[in-house]
C-alpha cells in the first residue's frame, strides 16, 4: 500500500510534467471591457493572429461587433483575411459550446482571469492570460512580448498548471413537509446556486453588528463551529489573494489541498487548517447564529444565507489549465509581488 | 489532461479509504524505556497476547530480557505459552530484518512513536500507538481498551494512514579538488547523515548570537534566501509539532505538501509556505551567513552546518502508516490538544 | 530631563495605586433591557441598599417605573424605607446631571459595561460591574457575593481603573465654498457625530465587495495609507476585544498607548502598531477608494463614510473609571478567557 | 482623579516636546572598531569640530590613540588647535566619569548605539547617531550632511526622545542556608549581573533540544508559566528588533510599556503583552523545567539560568536620550526598513 501511495506521487509529478500540443483552431480573446487603450492593444493582437496563423479564427467578445475603434473589417481589409475568421463570443454562446474553444487569450489583471472562470463553469480550455503592466499571480506573460511568447506556445509542446476550482452548491432551507405516509417531517433544500470558484468562497457577516456562526463539516462530520466574522474556503490558486490577508499561508497550486482560513476568529487557537482536496466541505449557518451570514464567489455573486443554510464544498472536476511561462513562475509571483523573496539577499530588520 | 488529474485525486481517495487485512506473525512492541509503571503494562499485555493469539511471536524491547519484573518465564509459564513466542528486538535487529515485522504497538506518549521512526529507517510495518493517559497527536487509542481495541485491529481489516515522511540528507562540503585531465576545480561533497523524518527537520541556528542565512532550493531553483532564527521543513504530521509553535498552519495527514516555516524571520513578508510532495528541496548554509546553522531531525541527531553545507528534503519512498482508530482522529487531537474546536460551541472572547 | 520622566513615570505608578473613599448618595443601577430574571436579581439588590444604606438614593431604569414584578412600592413597604429613595433613569437625565451619580452598579456583561460608557459622554462615576455567570473582561465582581463586596466598596477606600477612552469626532466633507473675499476655494467640513469610546472605533467596508483605502493620521502626519478590510483604533481595554481577533496584543489597562490594529490588511508588513495617547489621530477615506467606509463606535452608531470624510481620534479627557475587584483582576480576566495563562502549569502541544 | 490622571497624560506630552539647549564642552565619538573607512570620516568629523567648535573638547577611542591614520598631531596642526583638545576614552574612563560628557556621536549602524547603552550604564548624555549607509531605526542622521546638522544642534534647543531602558539584574540561586537561631530554611540569592538595556533581554534554551519553563511574574504576582522556546522582555524601542521576528507589535518609542513576547509558544493562545512600565516583572526558571535557559542582554553578555535562577526587569531610572532629527523619525524609519508604510499609495496583493 506505502508503495503504491508513493506510485501515486510519482504518477502526479510526471502528469504536472507532462507537456501537450495545441492544435488551436478556435481562439477566444477576453479583456476587461470600458478600457479603450485594450480596444488597440486587442486590435493589434488580432490583426497578427490573422495574419501569422491562418488556421485561427479568433472569438472576440460580442460588444466589439459594432466597435469602430476595433475595427473588424479593417483587420480583415488589412490583412487580407477572410471575415468571417473573426467572430463574436458571449456568455451564452460560452456555455452552448463546452469543449469548443481551444485557448483564451486574456489581456488584464487577475480580475480577467477570474472572469473566464466564472465564464467557463464546466470544461476550461488552457488560458493564456497577458498582463498589461506588472505581472500578477494568474497573468504570466507581459503582453508587450506576445509576438516571441505566441508562436513558442502555438507551435510546440506547453505545460499547463491544472489549478483545481472549487465546485460550490448553495442550498437554502425550506420548511419542512410532512410525509403523507409516514406523518414524518422531511428537511426540505432547494438548490439555490452553484459557481465553480478559482479563489475563494467567502463566507462573512456582512454588514451585520454580529458575528456569524457557522458549522464547518468534513465528510459529514462537524469539524468546528467558527465564531467568526467569517470563513474563506480558498484553493492553492486562492491562498495568494484574500485568504492570506486573513492570515493564511502560502499554496504552492499543485499541493491537493483546501483551506480554510478564519476572517478575525473570536479564539486564539482558530488556526488555518489545510484539508485533502478529496473531502467535501459543508458551511452552514447556525440555526443559533445571531446574523445571517453572506456568500461571495470569487468575490462576486453575493448570496445571503439564513440560519439553516448551507454551502457545500469540493473539488471541482472542472479545473482550471493555465499555460505556463516557465517554472518558477509561482515563486517567482510571490517574490514579485509580495517580496516573499527576493533573488539577492534578504534586506534584514536587525 | 483535466480529467486524468481528477482520476488521480479520485485514486488517492480510493487508496486512503482502502482497508487492509493484517496477518500478524511477528508483533514488536516498543515503550518508553526507564519508565518501571510501563513494565507492568507491557507485562499484562504480552500476557494477554500470548493467551488470544497463539500464533503471534511478541517482540519486546532486550532491555527486558533479563528483567526479573518483566518476567518472560513467568508469563510462558502463567499462560502456558512456548517461550520461544517471545523474543527480544533491538536497533540492529530491526534494522537486519527488513519487512519482517507485522504490526508494531506502542505504549508510551507520541515521542515514542517517533522513536519508532527512527527505528525503521525503510519499510515500516503498520503502527498502533496507545497512550497512558490523555491522547495524543499520534497515540489515538487508550491502553485501558486495549483488550476490545485489539482483536478488532488483528481479526479484520483495518484502515492505515500513511503518513509521509521527509527523506533527508546531510552533506558537508569539503576542499574542491583539481581534476588531473582539465585542471578545473571539482566541487567536493560527502553524505555525513541520512534520516527519515516523521515531523521535521529543523534547522537553526543553535547556540550562536547571530541569524543565519539559509538558502532554500526547489528542484534546483533558488526560492528563497531565508535570515531568520532557523526554518523548519515539516511533515503534514508535523504540522501539529514544532512548526505551529512558529506560527505554521494545521494540515491533514494525508495532504500532499512539505511545509516550510521560518522561525522567527527577519522580514515581515516570510509566511509559510507549503510545497508539494513531489518537489525535492536543498537548504544550504550561504557562505556569506555569519553563523554556522545546526540541524536536528524529529528534534534528535543534531548536526552543525558550516558554510557550503547542505540538506537534501524529498518525500521518502518510506512512508509511516499508523493504524487509524476512527475516521476523525486527526480533527479529534487537534480540538482535544490545542481546542482548535471543541463540539460544543466554541467560547467567544467578545 | 531624563529624572523628570522618570518622576512622571513614579507619579503614574503612584496615582494608579491611590485609593480613594466612595462617598455615595446617588447610586445608579444599569441592567440589561427584557431579560426577567435580572429584574428579580435587581429587585433583590434595591432591596438590600434600601435597607443597609439609608443615605443611599437608588436610580434605576425608568423601564422598571410601572414594573410589577420589580415592584417599587413594594420593596419600599417591605423595607419600610421612603418611597422617594428609588428614583428613575433615562439617557436625557443622566445627559442632563453631569457629575451627579456618585457610583453605577451593572447587572450583565461586558455589553452593559459598554452601554454605560455610551449613556455617560462626560464625566462618568466609578462603575463596579456585576456578572451573573462567568466574570468577563470587565465585570469583575460575581453578584452571587455582592452583599460581602459591596459593604467593602462602600464603607472604605477603594482604588479604580481609570480606563482610557478614545473622543472620536467624524466630520463629513461638504462642497468647497469660494471665498468672496479672494475667490479661493475653502474646504468645508461638518461634524457629525461624536463617541467616548471605551473599546475601540471600527472603520471598515461594510458590505462594499471592494476594500477601502484609509489615510492614518497622527499628529497631522501621514503614518500610512491602510489598503484593508478596515482599520481598528483601540483602547488598552478594547486589546482584549475585536483588535485581538484581528491580531492585536494583549495590552494592560494602565498602558497610555493608542492601538492601531489592521484588518484583514493586503499587504504582509502592515503590523498592528501602539501610538502614545498624547497623540491626535485622523482617519480619512482616500478620495481614491473604490469603496466608502463604515464607521462602529464600540460596535454602535454606524455611520457611513465617504471619500474626503474623516474621524478625529483623540485620549479623551473623560476616562471611564471601574472599581478594582482585587490588582490582579487583569492577568486573571485574560487567563479566564482567553487561557491565555493558566495558574497550573500550560499544557504544551509537543 | 480621572482629570488628574489627564493632567499626567498632558505633562507627558509637554515633556516629550520640551526642547533643551545643550552646552557641550565634552564630546565623546563612538564608531564601530577594526572599520578602516570610519577611521577616514571619524577624522574629517574631529577636524570639522576642532575648527567650527574651538570651545569643545572631543573625546575618541583610545584605538585611535596611536593610530597614524587617525593622526591627531596632524589634525591639531592642520586645524591650528590645541593638542588637548583631542583626548581619549575607554570603558573604564566612562565608567568614573558619570554625567561627565555632553553629547555623543555615533558613526555606524544600531549595533553601534547599542555599544553606547552598554557603555553608560547610569546616566547617559545625549546620542546623536551618523548612519553611513542607509538609516537605521536609531541612526536618524546622514553622515553626508553632518557639515549641516551639527551646527544646528550644537547651536540651538533640540528635542531629545527620552527612550526607555530596562533595568535588568540576574539572581543565581545559592543553597539554602539554616538560621542558626531559628533553625528555618533561608533561601539565597546571589546578584550575578546587572545590565541597562535598550532593546531586549531575551531568555531563550539555547542549544536545548528542550523547551523551556520560565515563570513570569508582575509585581510578584504570577502572570504565566511560559513553556516556549524561550521570551522577550522588550522595550518600546526595542520593538523593531527581535520582538518584531517573533510576532510582537510595533511600539512608539514613548508609549510607557515593555512588552513580553513569547519566541515559539507551545500554545496557541501566548499572545504578546505589553505591561505597564511602573511594573517590576521577574522571569524565572521553573524548578521543573528540563532545560536550563541562556540570557542575553541586548544580544550580548549571555548567561545560562539554571534552575531556579531569576532575573528582575524594571524601567531603569537611566533612560536613554536620542537627538531627534524630525518629528516623524520613527514612522520614517519603520516605513523605510520594514516597507510598514509607504507614503505613496502601498501595493495590494489583490
Amino acid at each position: 500500500l506505502s508503495s503504491t501511495a508513493y506510485g501515486v506521487r510519482m504518477l502526479s509529478k510526471d502528469l504536472s510534467n507532462t507537456k501537450v500540443e495545441l492544435k488551436v483552431e478556435n481562439l477566444m480573446i477576453v479583456t476587461k471591457k470600458h478600457d479603450l487603450s485594450l480596444l488597440y492593444l486587442t486590435r493589434e493582437l488580432v490583426e497578427w493572429l490573422m495574419i501569422h496563423f491562418p488556421k485561427i479564427t479568433v472569438y472576440v467578445g460580442e460588444d466589439l461587433k459594432n466597435s469602430g475603434k476595433f475595427g473588424a473589417e479593417d483587420i480583415c481589409r488589412d490583412s487580407k483575411c477572410d471575415q468571417r475568421r473573426i467572430r463574436y463570443w458571449n456568455s451564452k454562446y460560452v456555455q452552448d459550446h463546452d469543449n469548443f474553444f481551444d485557448l483564451v487569450l486574456t489581456l488584464g489583471g487577475d480580475g480577467t482571469v477570474l472572469f473566464v472562470s466564472s465564464l467557463f463553469q464546466k470544461h476550461v480550455p488552457p488560458v493564456l492570460s497577458f498582463s498589461l503592466g506588472s505581472l500578477g499571480f494568474l497573468t504570466n506573460y507581459q503582453f508587450e512580448y506576445f509576438k516571441d511568447d505566441l508562436p513558442a506556445v502555438l507551435n510546440s509542446r506547453i505545460k499547463t498548471n491544472l489549478r483545481m476550482r472549487l465546485d460550490c452548491k448553495a442550498y437554502r432551507r425550506r420548511p419542512p413537509v410532512t410525509d403523507p405516509a409516514t406523518g414524518k417531517k422531511i428537511c426540505v433544500t432547494e438548490l439555490v446556486a452553484q459557481h465553480q470558484v478559482l479563489n475563494e468562497l467567502t463566507i462573512d457577516r456582512g454588514p451585520s453588528p454580529f458575528i456569524c456562526m457557522l458549522e464547518l463539516y468534513g465528510d459529514n462530520s462537524l469539524l468546528t463551529v467558527a465564531q467568526a466574522d467569517g470563513v474563506i474556503i480558498a484553493t492553492p490558486t486562492g491562498s495568494t489573494a484574500y485568504s492570506l490577508s486573513a492570515g493564511g499561508p502560502l499554496v504552492y497550486p499543485s499541493v491537493n489541498a483546501i483551506m480554510v482560513t478564519p476572517i478575525c476568529p473570536h479564539t486564539l487557537s482558530f488556526r488555518p487548517i489545510l484539508l485533502p482536496d478529496s473531502m467535501t466541505l459543508k458551511v452552514r449557518v447556525s440555526l443559533k447564529s445571531r446574523a445571517t451570514a453572506w456568500a461571495a464567489f470569487d468575490g462576486k455573486g453575493r448570496l445571503e444565507l439564513r440560519k439553516g443554510d448551507f454551502i457545500t464544498i469540493q473539488a471541482s472536476p472542472y479545473s482550471f489549465p493555465t499555460v505556463e511561462s516557465h517554472p518558477t513562475e509561482f515563486i517567482d509571483s510571490i517574490s514579485r509581488t509580495l517580496n516573499w523573496n527576493v533573488r539577492e539577499q534578504q534586506r534584514s530588520f536587525t
